[in-house]
């Protein structure tokens, strides 16, 4: 077995993921106030009650989205699609509440989809550490939420998530989360997932993962954990992963593992907590896996709280990626083949710039 | 290079898929009509114009379902769920719309959907072979197109795909869709990707994905493509596949290609249909993956409207997926592992008919 190669991690990504209480303290810390009016296509508007609830984002700061939807499960009364796209959906108009987030600020397809949205009057809302989304927020007076910089958008989950969730209670769409929970198991899992400890989850996990390819099961409020873990996979530890969801995979994707050639390249992880029907379903499941020479992995929290449960299982999934990379000898903050394509089409198209000018003209009008 | 093992072929899949067109005609010589009322939880009720449409269905069904809302894209202005759980989003109510699709009829998850769209009184559709839902449909009286029995549900996509738009049009909630050219396009797919013909696209790749995993990258209306070309390979071929999208993929899965040695695993399949940002981005994509030495094949469609392309990709994936199979020599048509856990599950649960009865009881009230 390879050792954990911590001089790898040149930008002290370990300690950002262990801080990360600190990130959602932060963003607890804030009394974001409501604008009355802010300005769209048709003049000034103020905010109300939407019909549908648009989040906006890309990577990092999209899946901070489908993990809300997740723990705001039957919460919230309203359709919520997350939206990963230069678009928005036909629906969109006044009645529809549009949160933009973006990490940077200056990713364009979020870009794209907020000057749609002040076109087409709808209520906005925006998050990032700055950039070009700042920008725009200060052009039309909507309400903006102003993380932390300095971090690596998929680094800073904690900020991303609680920012989205406070907006939605500035909004009066939610009432006050169970937040506590959150910071005091981020609180333990420092300790219990720091480089010292020689119980240490995330490192196990690590380990079982060396040389093969993680795929992430998840169901019900795990979907989007599942997803969070494969691009944690893809980023940090710069290897290829795979998520699927309970009980859609029982239709297709347990049949891929009767190719025991083909599947040994993987190792399963399978996100647990589950009741009556499901907890039938899953562990069948997981019997015909192993049948067919299926490595599988339980992964399960020790929160209570819907939300805690699904921070905790991020934070365990983000370190264990993080020090696979270690054990790979990877830089985890390194993601060449995104910077390669940014230059390339930052070079090509120049969309930021324009999208400004477009939006400037439109509030303007 | 292995040789194609027709033999293994024991329930003339090959032949199914070829005679596509056939199940596409057999859906539009129907002629649904719509009952004046159905009845609910809440008595006998009317269908209006909905604010909320949610598709429910699992496997071969829920795809279609997925397939339906890529092609229509801009042409509904509300809300389109596809829902693959066993129960309905917390917005369902009297304004939404529940189209509950099964090929056999007897999915657990869409039955139960479609009880609590009962009981929720919700605007019910249904569409299957048989089975429970048609005895469902019987008792509410809701609208329910019955398909051709005696098929794979994979296999009958054209017969899905064309009931779930055929609903629509029923409901008035779309105009007649371009089905013309899908014909078209679906019978001279019978001769170019027949056995026969050896400059056949099907049969190409095959032979390139043999001992690959596929891994589909889809955008825009080939976003349900992508997975149904995935769930294609892990069905017919029972091999491992992966399926992402664009622009998404860009902001993770792209840096997995920089792992070399477990990505060789790998092949990509990328389909191309897009305009302006989106060209130089898949472009650029193509380009930084080949530099990891990712095998990257591209497939595009001849066909104009969007329907025709989705329909034309979803018959040459399929095909591939089964030649592939006869070149592994396995049966296209066997899912062991899916029926080993239809049969723990219905021996151990046995949902279908406590569902029957709950709903007796429900509409009798």
């Amino acid at each position: 077995m390879s050792q954990f190669k911590y001089r790898a991690d040149t930008e002290g990504m370990l300690n950002t993921y262990l801080d990360w209480y600190k990130q959602a303290e932060y963003i607890l810390s804030l009394k974001p106030s409501l604008p009355d009016k802010f300005k769209t296509s048709k003049g000034a508007r103020e905010y109300h009650r939407p019909q549908h609830i648009i989040i906006c984002g890309l990577g990092g700061s999209g899946i901070a989205g489908d993990l809300v939807k997740d723990a705001l499960g039957n919460e919230i009364k309203v359709p919520i699609e997350i939206v990963k796209e230069y678009t928005l959906p036909s629906y969109a108009g006044e009645e529809t509440l549009v949160i933009a987030v973006s990490y940077s600020g200056n990713t364009e397809e979020t870009l794209s989809c907020y000057v749609e949205a002040v076109e087409k009057n709808c209520m906005i809302a925006s998050i990032s550490s700055g950039g070009y989304l700042k920008k725009f927020s200060e052009k039309t007076g909507a309400l903006h939420i102003d993380l932390m910089s300095g971090y690596q958008p998929r680094a800073s989950l904690p900020q991303l998530l609680f920012a989205i969730l406070k907006t939605l209670e500035t909004l009066k769409i939610v009432s006050g989360q169970p937040y506590a929970e959150v910071i005091q198991v981020l609180r333990e899992n420092k300790t219990n997932f720091s480089p010292e400890n020689e119980q240490n989850k995330a490192k196990e996990l690590a380990e079982k993962l060396y040389r093969k390819i993680p795929v992430i099961y998840g169901h019900s409020f795990y979907k989007g954990v599942a997803i969070r873990l494969k691009n944690e996979f893809n980023e940090n530890t710069k290897i290829p992963a795979k998520a699927e969801v309970f009980p859609e995979l029982d239709h297709n994707d347990i049949v891929g593992w009767e190719d025991n050639e083909l599947s040994k390249n993987f190792t399963a992880i399978i996100l647990r907590n589950e009741e009556e029907y499901m907890k039938e379903r899953i562990e069948a499941t997981i019997d015909i896996m192993k049948k067919y020479g299926a490595e599988v992995i339980e992964l399960s929290s020790r929160a209570e709280t819907v939300l805690a449960k699904i921070m905790d299982i991020c934070h365990l999934g983000g370190l264990a990626s993080i020090y696979l990379a270690l054990l790979y000898g990877r830089d985890p903050a390194l993601i060449e083949p995104i910077s390669l394509l940014k230059k390339r089409l930052g070079e090509k198209v120049g969309l930021q710039k324009k999208l400004l000018e477009k939006l400037s003209k439109t509030v303007s009008q």
